[in-house]
């Protein structure tokens, strides 16, 4: 939003009238879709990108904007969206919120964030920004889904249900597992939360078949997971990123365990959540709707790092929250 | 939370222990659940029901409680979860607020909503109190995943299905028109958010039946919809109090506007939600999940009215945000 001063109503119009400035960080899979979901937005207005080879030709779109290898040649970036693999996101996020920079990214290394975000709180409130972590569909838009079912229902079980679909985080893990030339993870649902996940791979030159398919099953992203890997001669033949949740709570109030006349009728509230995307465009439309959630946090000096359950809802959305409560609400 | 200091760690963890004291305000239909709620939820005790007539012989279950007809004769209430008809939550939530004392209501006329939470607010800051607005399920949980659905996906449209259920704003809404003995108002979904209310009435000795069906029908809880009327001998006979929802956007990310190579991938982003609940029972707890959360935002010193938009979803739920973190992220 740059850095202004307003004096009469009519000046603070305008300026609440300035955009978002926002930084894409990488531009593979997710971050092109940012990039789209940025120009749509109209609260939103793109300082640059930042990729690690700022001279290699990009692609067309790209060519109306600064592209760099590094952020602090941006003027004025108020969030800056962290579009790269798991593993990458806390070192960039860090480095950015040392620049009193916010950011957001879609970290979805489900038992390591708690641990992440605990670290990138440190930094963010030393440096009076805000970092919104593990903000794409699961974990992010999910996460609420679960918790709002439960304050719905305290007593009960959730389920989570993936696919079929092919999962990027999976995939972007086992091309990384030595031996991989190409990969796809697909995520089958089996019910009740328990996936299969069928990985595809393409074998490097002179690599092991047996070797590499132990090392991915072996890998903290798969191990928890039946896996099979199957050896195809052309991934790329086999990618669809069409992608699905079904999130199911079946559970009742508190008082399905009180011995009073309700008890059997409060039994049994269900609540079901599913969703059918193209994956990469709702992770990147999530990640953009989240970085206005901490920008408006920021410039409320509320600092820090927070997780998708930890916002209100009303502050990913862009307009007047007058008229969004009459609307949604 | 009564008032206390804490001096080491040990008394810190006793504190920490305390339990958040709420008041019942009415109890009818939600009242009853409310209670039931606050007696399963770990982290609440009932400061007391507050009736009209305090005299009267209650129901068994209130022997054990404090039962009054002014909020003033309960001890260190730290939030009141007001259990009355929608036309009475205004000025009853203002004068609890006015005490200093945290609200929460499940004030369900949506067109009304933004409004008296604007006046709320005004009061509950002047009284450094919170007033969480709204807080059943439609609107309330609803709303959460109606703000949700349109942070993944910004554009295109959301239509919320009710039912078939009884709706208690309405039945109570027909329950008070001149010359209605008894009412029930069945709400039938007539898919893409349209729907039709069946009320059935017992009528008032010497009440006219053209006369009151007219005034149901022009009653701004019915004016909008398509009511049918129906006289029968015995309302009682048609109470069921189980409900649902079905919530549905179908949707894209903006880039579906875009003339980029994903336009035609990213159209067309799909989001469902739907649940079948015991009515007043989701109410209850809704309202008691808020009320957990209007007391930790009192504590934060975050005063003022909101909706459930508004809300942290992490607030409404008990327990250790780092804990809950890992659990639901």
């Amino acid at each position: 939003m740059g850095r202004f001063f307003c004096d009469s109503w009519q000046i603070f119009y305008l300026c609440s009238m300035t955009k978002i400035r926002a930084a894409v960080i990488g531009y593979g899979n997710i971050g092109r879709f940012v990039l789209e979901a940025l120009e749509a937005a109209p609260d939103f207005e793109v300082a640059g990108v930042v990729r690690r080879d700022a001279r290699a030709s990009g692609p067309a779109e790209l060519a109306r904007y600064i592209i760099t290898d590094n952020i602090a040649t941006l003027a004025d970036v108020d969030v800056a969206v962290v579009c790269a693999p798991s593993r990458r996101v806390e070192v960039t996020a860090a480095a950015i919120l040392e620049r009193g920079i916010c950011t957001v990214d879609s970290f979805d290394i489900h038992p390591e964030i708690a641990d992440m975000r605990g670290r990138l709180d440190a930094i963010a409130r030393r440096h009076s920004a805000v970092a919104v972590v593990s903000a794409g569909w699961d974990p992010g838009s999910d996460s609420v889904v679960r918790a709002l079912m439960e304050a719905c229902a305290p007593t009960g079980t959730t389920h989570t249900d993936f696919g079929p679909g092919m999962s990027m985080g999976h995939t972007v893990a086992a091309r990384a597992v030595e031996g991989v030339r190409e990969a796809l993870s697909m995520t089958i649902p089996v019910g009740g939360g328990v996936h299969r996940r069928e990985v595809y791979i393409e074998l490097a030159d002179g690599a092991d078949f047996e070797e590499v398919a132990a090392a991915i099953k072996a890998d903290p992203y798969f191990v928890r997971d039946e896996v099979s890997v199957t050896h195809v001669p052309d991934v790329a033949a086999l990618v669809d990123m069409t992608h699905g949740v079904h999130i199911v709570r079946e559970a009742g109030t508190p008082a399905a365990n009180c011995a009073t006349q309700n008890a059997g009728r409060t039994a049994g509230q269900k609540f079901e959540f599913s969703m059918r995307i193209l994956n990469p465009a709702l992770t990147a439309q999530f990640l953009v709707s989240s970085a206005r959630a901490a920008v408006r946090l920021c410039a409320r000096g509320s600092f820090g790092a927070r997780t998708t359950i930890e916002l209100a809802p009303i502050d990913y959305l862009p307009g007047n929250s007058d008229e969004i409560v009459r609307r949604l609400v």
